[in-house]
Parts: C-alpha cells; sequence; structure tokens
C-alpha cells in the first residue's frame, strides 16, 4: 500500500473537473462547481447528516445511494441549497438532470452535493453554467480541480490516492467547520476500480466512518449537507470482492487508511485551528464507553482553549471525563500528554509542568486517558479553540 | 412580591462574612473565604454536579443534605479540593469541624464548598485562618462580603433578597464559566425564613433548578464543584408550609423567581459574555423535547458565534434545531428574533435583514423557535462566544 498522486482520478476509469461559476458571488473567481464522473457503471455507497434539517440534494442523494448505482456526482460550495423547500428538491433534480443529458446516463445515477450558505435558493442559471463547465473540461487528471472547487472554509484542499496493490483508492474531501462527532460532517469522495457489491460496500463504509469521520470535531455543530460517498466501477479487472477473504481485508484496511487520513486532514485545517489533538481512551468497559469519554474531552471548550493555550490544565482534562456520562473508579483515572503521566490515581501524578507543557507547544499531539481496567478503547482527533475560530464564524456571512 | 436589600441576610436569623485568607495566591487581596450560619436550627436541600469527579467537599455536603438539617455553609474561592483523593476528604471535614467548634453546633450540619482550581491540595493554614476570620466577621448584614468571597471570574457578585409577604428568600451566586445545562453549574446559597419540612424543601428545589439553573448555558462544561444549597429556619414564625395551599404556592413561585433571577444573572456575567440570550422552543410533542431542542442551539459555537457577530445567520438557527435529535416537520419550523420572524414554514421568512441585525445588536434579545403544534415548551439562557472567553480560559491558571 504506498500513497501516489492523483486523487479520486487515479483508479481507473474516473474523470473529474471543477470551474469557476460565481455561486459564490458576482466578483469571485474561485472555483465552485466540481464533477466526478466514473466511464463504467459503478455502484456507489453513501453516508450522510443525520440532522433532520437535511438539505435538498442529500435528499436527492440518499435516493441514488439507496439504489446503489451512480456514474456522477456534481458538488457546487457557495450555497448549501438547505432550507430551500420545494424549489429546493426541484433545483436538485434539475442539476442532476443537465448532467444526465451530458452524459446521456439516467438521472438517477448522478448523485449532487451542496455546500455553503443556508436558505437561500440556488442560483440555478449559475449551476447550470457550472454544469456545463465542468462536463467540458472533464479530465482524468482533473481531482485537483474537483478538490479545490469543493472548498469552503478550507484553507488547503485535501486530496489523496493510494495503491493498494491490485486495486486503487482515491479521495478528496473538504470541511473545516461544522465538523461534529456524528456522521460524515463534510464532503468526502472516495472512488476505487476495485469490483465490489453495493450492499457489502455499504456496511464496509459504514465501519470505516464510524471510526474515521464520526470521531473527529472541531466544533459542535453537525451540518444540513454533510456526505461520504464512495464509487466502486471494477475497472482495475479483478474479482468481485468477498468479505472473508484476504483481497478483501487488503482493501478494507486501505479503505479505513484512506477515512482516518481525510478525517484527520480535515481536523488538521479546522477552522481556526492551530493544533490536531489526539484523545486516546482506554480501559473502558466498551469501546462505546471509551468513546463517550473520548467525545467529551474532544468537544469540550475548556479543554479546546486550554489546547489553545497550551496550558497543561489537568483538571479540565479529568473534569471533562467525569461529566461525560460513562462510570468509573476515579482512583483508577491515569491522563498522559504524550509519554508525560499528569494524573495518576485520579490525583495529579509527579511531573515536571515544563515537560507537560512543551507536549501542549507541539502542533500535534496525544492525549491519553485511562479510566480502569477494562478493553474497551477508542481514539477522537480534535483541535484547539482560539481567536481564529471566533473571527472566521463571528460574520462567517459578510 | 418585591425585591429587598439584605441577600442571603435578609430573611431573619442569618449572619454572613467573607474575609481574604490568601487562598487565591500569597499576594491576593481579594475576599476567599465565606461563612453562611442560621442561628436557628434549620433544614437544609441540595442539588449538586452530576459530575462523578465530585469535589471532595460536595462529598462531604451531600451527606448534610442527605441528613436535612444545617446550621453553616463555609465556603472557599481560589481552589476547588478536587482530585485530591483521601487529603481532599480529610481537609473538608477537618474545615467543617473548624467551623463547628467555633458556633458550638454538630459538625455533621456543617456544609463546606470549595471552587477554584482543580488537583491541588487545600492550603489549610490560610483555610483554617480563613473560618476564624469568617467566625469573627459574622453580622446580619455580611451578605455582601460572602458574595464577593466566593467570586471566581465573575465580574459582579450576584446577591438578591425577595419578601414574599410573610416569608423572605435571599440568595447569592457565583459562576460564570464551566455554565453547562445540567444541574446546577455554580455555586447557589439560597435562604428563607419560612418554615418547611426537608424533603417538601428538597423536592421543590428539585423542581426550581430544573427550570433555572438547568436550562442556562455558558460552555458545555460541567464542574466537579456545583452545588445549589437552600437553607430554611422558620424564623419568620409562621406554620410549616404544606404543598398544595396558597401559602406554599406562593413560596413556591418566589423561590422559582429566585433561581430564574440568579440563573440569568451568572449567564448575563458568563466568561467573556457580551450578550445574554433567550432561547424559547414551543410547539414541541413534549417539554422534554423543547428542552433538547433549546439547548442545541444554546450549545452552537456556530450560533454563540454569530450571536457575538451579530449577525442574523437564521441558517445556523435552524440548522441546530435540526440536529437535536428530536423529530419535527421541517415544513412546520418558524424562528423569530424577537418580533422578527426570520423563518416561515421551514423557508426564510419575508423579513429585512437590518431589522434581524437590529435585534442582534441588543445586549439581550430572545430567540424563539416553534417546531408544530403541540404543548412542549422550554426556555434557555445562553450567551455569545466571542474573543473575550478564549482569552480568559486560554490561560486560566497563570
Amino acid at each position: 500500500m504506498m500513497n501516489i498522486e492523483g486523487g479520486v482520478t487515479a483508479p481507473a476509469g474516473y474523470r473529474a473537473a471543477g470551474v469557476a461559476a460565481h455561486i459564490k458571488g458576482p466578483a469571485s473567481e474561485k472555483k465552485d462547481c466540481a464533477l466526478l464522473v466514473s466511464d463504467a457503471d459503478a455502484v456507489v455507497a453513501g453516508t450522510f447528516t443525520t440532522n433532520i434539517l437535511k438539505a435538498a440534494p442529500i435528499q436527492w442523494t440518499e435516493g441514488v445511494c439507496m439504489r446503489g448505482r451512480a456514474r456522477a456526482v456534481f458538488m457546487n460550495s457557495g450555497n448549501a441549497n438547505a432550507c430551500t423547500g420545494a424549489k429546493g428538491l426541484e433545483d436538485a433534480q434539475a442539476t442532476a438532470e443537465r448532467i444526465a443529458g451530458g452524459l446521456d446516463v439516467p438521472v438517477t445515477e448522478v448523485a449532487v452535493l451542496s455546500t455553503g450558505v443556508i436558505g437561500v435558493p440556488l442560483p440555478m442559471d449559475r449551476i447550470l453554467d457550472g454544469a456545463a463547465g465542468c462536463l467540458e473540461a472533464l479530465s482524468a487528471s482533473g481531482s485537483h480541480d474537483a478538490a479545490l472547487a469543493i472548498m469552503t472554509t478550507d484553507t488547503v484542499p485535501k486530496e489523496m490516492a493510494l495503491d493498494g496493490g491490485p486495486v486503487r483508492i482515491g479521495a478528496i474531501a473538504k470541511g473545516s467547520g461544522m465538523i461534529a462527532p456524528n456522521m460524515a460532517t463534510m464532503f468526502c469522495i472516495i472512488t476505487t476500480d476495485a469490483a465490489i457489491e453495493a450492499g457489502v460496500l455499504r456496511n464496509l463504509l459504514r465501519e470505516c466512518v464510524r471510526d474515521s469521520f464520526n470521531c473527529i470535531c472541531v466544533d459542535n455543530d453537525m451540518s444540513t449537507s454533510d456526505a461520504g460517498l464512495c464509487f466502486a466501477n471494477g475497472q482495475a479487472g479483478l474479482p468481485v470482492l468477498t468479505p472473508g477473504t484476504a483481497d478483501f481485508e487488503a482493501f478494507a484496511e486501505a479503505l479505513r487508511a484512506v477515512c482516518v487520513t481525510m478525517a484527520k486532514a480535515l481536523v488538521r485545517d479546522g477552522e481556526g485551528a492551530s493544533k490536531l489533538v489526539e484523545i486516546r481512551v482506554e480501559g473502558a468497559v466498551s469501546d462505546e464507553d471509551a468513546k463517550t469519554i473520548a467525545r467529551s474531552i474532544a468537544q469540550s471548550q475548556l479543554c479546546k482553549t486550554a489546547f489553545f493555550g497550551e496550558d497543561p490544565n489537568i483538571g479540565r482534562l479529568a473534569c471533562a471525563a467525569g461529566y461525560a456520562g460513562v462510570g468509573f473508579d476515579v482512583n483508577d483515572l491515569g491522563i498522559w500528554l504524550d509519554g508525560v503521566q499528569v494524573v495518576r490515581d485520579g490525583m495529579p501524578a509527579a511531573y515536571e509542568e515544563e515537560q507537560a507543557a512543551a507536549v501542549m507547544r507541539q502542533a500535534e499531539f496525544a492525549v491519553r486517558v485511562a479510566v480502569g481496567q477494562g478493553g474497551g478503547e477508542a481514539v477522537f482527533w480534535t483541535t484547539d479553540l482560539g481567536h481564529d475560530y471566533v473571527t472566521i464564524n463571528a460574520d462567517y456571512r459578510t
């Protein structure tokens, strides 16, 4: 398994494009429309926001993924087409129809995703211009343009590809705010030239998302528009992957690695974030309990401002573990900042303040929390909370 | 029912004091030890943090409240006596013993509460000095000194009293960070000269706390040291209040008013807060569902930064309602900023942006959310999230 160039167009049989269509405003020259196409029939699996205010495109694309076959996904940034009523659903469908017509594929096999401002109808003339521009610009090296076009407050495009030996996996993603630890709070589009059944891919994607995109936190908000899609078009020319085989396990491992890498990339580029902090909880009665404790620390505003201040305020870490709602014996509590143990048996350990502060001055470090003797463990990734987050979000729209 | 001066010493038979004992550091001249005493036997009810890392004084004081009788509560700021192991419990008890000895009352009737830094043993020599100083300084006009002595990051002392006709109710409180919407996340000491049974008072206090201190949010953290205590000493000389009577209902209404007023005072003085925002949800299937939606908005970092930015970003409000985990028909969703309807039938209503912005420029305003035709409703109070919160919390300890 090695990293390669090419993003979502690294696997065989995919083309992509990204163009500027002024969705972000008449004066914007930024790319804001993206298209990914599989040249051959492909299966697709998706995971979506659990917000009941699902944006219109999510409702459309859930239908596509339920049927399990797709040839393309069109995406725009700058407008989420959320809280837009019946008009929003019509617009999503009209966008899919434009792409379907251009590619000569069934409209039911075209996914659409939108991200950006909520409550404003899509500017359909510009969206259709963007769709036409993407259809013209499609190329086997178009991944990077597509990754650029889906950015919102992201500061860097997120793109990667793995060569897993026989098959390849590629991905692009966007998302740096509204990152809550519950279902794919971003866009992530994954492609592979492996052959796999839609139902098998769906289960595998769900597992991978559970341990990656569902374990990250920038703020505690969950968007109306989040989606993870995985296309598999079989163009590597290999047999269908079957659970239980070595080939399947290798593919699963690669897909999991892609999801974790992209999830961490989202956190690293979190709005206003200057640090990526790994929260590792072990010794809980169950993995679920461990995850609840990890989430509690990852979401704590007080822990996150302490990370920003590079202040080894161990009381806040212990406190957030304590209010997670999971029972444990406080006398068993241990906490480490990287290799420095700061809490032992529920009380401050013997350590030098400067050692702990040095760990926190790093751009990336780990908080390890042990809560007893059980086998349950979990990992979460979070950011610090600093002034830049406030600045970015206090006036996002103007 | 009218507001009067005197705080916790306004009801008959109470004395209080607040002194400086250098708990906040050798150079600090701030008051940091407080004592409240009932001169006659009194019943007491308490509500406490649900954090499993309960500070030692909380464990001691829960025992006092379980027995239901107390003559005094001693409080210190500057050190929470939390995560301090067996030594912490010994120190809490030794503090109670010093007060009990000074007052000549049973140690089992002396509550103790500590707030401040976590994980550092109490400086017992200074605590005992503070206890002695308080015993000497006790006075029937000592409420204000006590309110000052329990402040941590509070910028103003919180104190009030109501004359409810036959009986009086007084209160002091502290708390401006670590205000989470779950159990009394602060200190609030309430006194009354009404006569009431301990069990009846306990149930009533629990109800009042549910609708006041459990409905406020500054950040999403819950402290190890939070407590609400209510003393009732019967010194007004009236019959014991019995549920179902008009006198009881009048008392309950006054107690609820005290709790709501003090809860809002905590939010108004929330760390770094420049706004007090009331979140009112109605039309839910149950009050509990309404509360879940209100809490979701009150805790949303994106809504809170929009409040700070005075940006009527209605998408964030709708979005936070949508991910609360409560089912409702999106097409029924209505949102108002004070009198300005900004969302109707799940879509942006017809309104002038400037009208909505003008509402948000106020120091206090209300967000009203209607989610359908049910009778469930709830109110939450929250703050904005601005730079000052980050500045205060990025380096609290130094």
